[in-house]
């Protein structure tokens, strides 16, 4: 009868081995509860990624707009910045009612799952997952470029500087949440502070008509085309790359503490504020001190912060070096924001089916270590190819999350139109707006980059949709056949009738662990036989001889296989009338297996074993038993038996009799 | 009782596969014998890698002479061509007494380890096993070395080109050995026939005056440098090289047809003749004719091919190409001596226990498969690793070779001493010089090629060495440990007491899988517990619930895993006074397990069965049975289900009954 017991498991610990130094030690269960989020912490692990966003995407709107209409450009950056933190602003309203609705957590693959159905869930969730991994990609490509801005001479190691940050963030992340948040937060709040001096003293500077530091600047960026509908969609097409990780929030609304709703809406709003006032001031300072971008430029923040403090005296390169340094830690640790997400993702969607089951599984440290692993290979990947370069990457970015905002928006509308309830009529109405401009948002970011990237999302995104429903019909068939039901559990034939038994024990010589075998067998069941492919006719004669000493009534079967075979034969005797198989037997099948004591020696042995039980599996009703036989140490075998024959050879005339 | 039975076996056929396509179906173990020599093929196959060595011998020895001594090295090149004609006299008469001792095959290996021990022994074959490496990208480095002087547009692709050549081998090789033979025989003797007719017009040209066609050759060749001892002596371990592959017929005695050693004795001195007259003769061609190797320049051979036929009218230039290609091809096939010998050597020592037991198995088509493959991917990477550049590659070869020389015949030596017979004296003189005259040359080799490479041949082989060591040990105490001695056979207690029968069967949850794995054990014990870890408290009340209505017998014990563990729980529960678990009990662990349609699937299944089955493992005297529950295609699962629902939805009233 069932029986609760969970003191027994003693604490793992012992030997002290390299995966505890590097992630900690394995954490309870129950300790999720200690590893949620609060306000405080919450906003820089959730908010790294929008807030970091600043570094990248005025700049990648200059490097559309510059090289075409030159001086032209500062003016548009504004409009641009107006028109992205317009929608910043419908989002952010939008998002709320989604927390409010989704206190379960509400990323965009289970409102459009919940309201549009499957389909339009995982289309949200593999775009969102894509983006989560171009998170990583662009963030961490984004810091190098900032530090090897202020380092020039690091700018050759770039890609691995790279990798072996993403590796750094990953094994942060397995050692757990909360501990993540600690590590990940500070830096953020230090680039919030920063920024936000860099506005002021900007702004100050340029009313009070301090003389500003230009940056020399190559001519040739300054270009000499027209203003078109086209370039300034566009340029606008990379600013909204400002607005990834704002759904950050309303995906990890269980991960804050109690009430959770409540948290994760202040930490959203707080976002708001936080973006509102470092995207729109950095556009500002765009427009006032004119920093140009470029192949070999100094990024854009660098520039600025040059401009303004510039690395004259003492003090004003310390903070020039502050804000450098700040910059880059904010975007390596903006990809932290998707180690949070991803993760978190796939195990939502593991949950339905939609991606292998492994993804829901807890880590030592009670993260989702798969996740984490797949986003560090996924995203080591895409830096490497793109040798680091955020111009390049930038092509790929965005449009999964403006897909997702767009289904997840659409499928608030919906929701309202069935359930209604008070105010939904507005409710509903900022939705809708949040739906359509999102909508047109991902139309002008397919069409604007289609050629510098955004093909390669178009393509693989029906693919890993097709993939998702495959797994999820896998497991749905899966299912059905498992299914016991109601008339099952009717059915004494099904529940507890016995199988006819016999058993096969599968030996090629007499020797501890096949009699081992012979003996386990004779003790599950009365109908044993041993049987034996042959492959060299020499060694037959020896273990038919041998076999008769061991004096027992189980009949030995000898095949030759001319094709130097295993598993057929036997396979083949079974079916034979020789064998009287009936169905519905269940037929054992018992072969011995070494448990080596070094990792090594396991290639000794041959594989015949795996492959046996492998080919066997196809065979139904065939139980495949492995009898472990434990091998000692080597030398220690060796060391005994060297003892024992100079014992033996000393007494000659005492024979051992015991064994 | 024994019962053979060998025609049952069907003739393995139905859908084709990549696999047959490229080496061809399975071949019946009896074929062995259809596939052996004769002399007209086992000349060839054996021989090619002795007799290719003409190819890059000569010129090996013009490259360590002409930066020194300049005009000089054309008439060293003969004092040294001499040395090493007397030096293969020397060794083909000692290994014919060897072929003649040791009918079964006579390797290094082999003379080595019966003569002199097991130490000696592995170290003649680690030393062989490295020169087979070499031998093969040494071969197909320099056949590309030929074809790309005859046709410089290929040089930017040697190493690719390389990398395919090794590859065809390994298809032709993993095809059989006849075939092998029949492929690979005819090129050699093409190639011996065209050097001869070479060797002859060029003689018969020089004799008579006829104009030569002088190579126009940079004067930065002609060295300023004087004669030294060691430069002679490196000149000449470069020589020795074409001493390679001697060995492979007395390794390959019964790979001939019966008489084996009269057959291979007669292909011995067939080689040794061939060997005399096409290294012997080119050296007369280089003295006359003077080619001048180097970078950039053609290869030696096709230097005087050029020389000696010109590619003036269309006669000589057919000559000069039929040259040219007999001269790739045979390099490209010479490298199929030691496909033929590394498999068979690495098989010996196998049987022996110094290699792992895999390298004895033969594949579909007879060969030993496993060794044809880690001999592609050795060579593979040593052809990578030196950009395919024969210079940078012969510093490292030969010196495996000469040392299992030496090994081999002081073995042979020893043996004369202790065996004696008639002439044994003279017998003993004879190898006694070889073992001499071989060692001083492994000497000359390690001296003056040390830097070249030959180094890591010397710290590589005490490493193999090593290896083999362990291996052996790992068998020698796997056997010690599964010997079954007459004090076993006579104890009761170990031949036929039944253990003490106890089974737990593992489930999450009650599915047919499961019912499956619980009907299992109750057929083959009565005392059988059903086990489940909870790691989600929220299952556990399903599983109870279920549990229960399946009204068996058997307890449900239930344990909470707090570090979300399966195994440790398990083995706390045997180890725990709860369980009543005695010594020398057999506990039956059962498990189900999937087999599933499609290789993809399978990574949708939690791996923890496989970490059970390794875990438990390590507990002595836990028998672990897999019940295989086959599932059927996702798609008609599915398609099945829609239709069942469809037919439920038309007839509501009559539910179905029988499962």
């Amino acid at each position: 009868m069932p029986h609760k017991d969970s003191d027994t498991e003693s604490t793992p610990s012992a030997p002290i081995n390299l995966k505890d130094v590097l992630i900690g030690e394995p954490l309870k269960s129950d300790r999720i509860t200690e590893e949620k989020y609060s306000v405080l912490w919450g906003l820089p692990i959730l908010a790294s990624d929008a807030i970091s966003s600043v570094a990248y995407a005025g700049q990648e709107v200059l490097l559309v707009l510059i090289p075409v209409i030159g001086l032209l450009s500062y003016r548009y950056v504004l409009l641009i910045a107006l028109a992205i933190v317009g929608l910043l602003t419908l989002l952010i309203f939008s998002y709320r009612q989604t927390i409010e609705n989704y206190p379960c957590g509400g990323g965009a693959y289970i409102v459009a799952k919940d309201n549009l159905g499957d389909m339009a869930g995982i289309t949200a969730g593999a775009s969102l997952a894509v983006d989560y991994v171009l998170t990583v990609a662009v963030s961490i490509s984004s810091g190098i470029e900032q530090l090897t801005s202020a380092f020039p001479v690091l700018h050759p190691y770039s890609v691995p500087i790279c990798v072996v940050l993403v590796l750094l963030l990953m094994l942060g992340n397995l050692r757990g949440i909360r501990e993540s948040s600690k590590i990940f937060g500070l830096p953020t709040y230090l680039f919030a502070f920063s920024i936000l001096i860099l506005i002021g003293t900007g702004i100050y500077k340029y009313m009070t008509g301090a003389p500003i530091e230009h940056v020399v600047v190559a001519s040739n960026y300054y270009g000499v085309g027209s203003v078109s509908l086209f370039l300034i969609l566009r340029a606008f097409s990379n600013g909204c790359t400002a607005l990834t990780g704002v759904e950050a929030v309303s995906n990890a609304v269980p991960n804050f503490r109690a009430p959770e709703s409540k948290h994760a809406k202040r930490v959203l709003m707080l976002l708001y504020l936080t973006i509102l006032g470092l995207f729109g001031g950095t556009s500002v300072l765009i427009n006032l001190y004119r920093p140009t971008p470029g192949d070999g430029q100094p990024a854009v923040l660098i520039q600025l912060a040059d401009m303004i403090f510039g690395r004259g005296d003492v003090i004003n390169a310390i903070i020039f070096y502050f804000i450098t340094g700040t910059l880059c830690m904010i975007l390596f640790l903006a990809a932290n924001t998707a180690f949070a997400g991803f993760p978190m993702l796939l195990s939502i969607m593991a949950n339905d089916g939609f991606v292998p089951r492994q993804m829901k599984q807890r880590g030592a440290r009670l993260g989702f270590s798969n996740g984490i692993v797949i986003l560090t290979i996924a995203a080591t990947i895409l830096i490497i190819v793109f040798r680091a370069n955020v111009t390049n990457l930038i092509g790929l970015y965005a449009i999964g999350v403006f897909i997702s905002f767009t289904l997840s928006q659409t499928g608030m509308l919906v929701r309202w139109f069935r359930r209604r309830g008070k105010h939904w009529g507005f409710k509903a109405l900022l939705n809708g707006a949040g739906a359509l401009v999102t909508s047109l948002t991902v139309i002008v970011i397919a069409i604007t980059k289609f050629s510098q990237g955004a093909y390669v999302v178009i393509i693989l995104l029906p693919i890993l949709i097709f993939l998702m429903k495959k797994v999820k019909n896998h497991y749905t068939a899966l299912s059905i056949q498992l299914h016991f039901d109601e008339a099952h559990y009717a059915n004494p034939t099904l529940t507890t009738q016995k199988y006819r038994n016999r058993a096969i024990v599968l030996l090629s010589s007499v020797n501890r662990a096949s009699v081992r075998a012979i003996r386990y067998a004779s003790t599950i069941c009365d109908d044993v036989t041993a049987f034996s492919v042959v492959i060299h006719a020499d060694v037959e004669k020896k273990l038919v001889e041998n076999y008769r000493k061991l004096n027992n009534s189980i009949p030995l079967i000898v095949k030759h296989s001319e094709y130097r075979r295993i598993v057929s034969p036997l396979i083949e005797y079974i079916d034979s009338a020789e064998y009287d198989f009936r169905q519905g037997d269940m037929i054992t099948v018992v072969m011995p297996q070494f448990h080596v004591t070094k990792w090594w020696q396991s290639f000794l042995h041959n594989q015949t074993q795996l492959l046996i039980q492998r080919k066997l599996l196809q065979k139904y009703h065939i139980a495949i038993v492995t009898i472990p036989f434990q091998l000692d140490d080597d030398k220690e075998v060796l060391a005994n038996a060297k003892e024992e024959a100079k014992k033996k050879s000393a007494l000659p005339e005492e024979p051992t009799k015991d064994s």
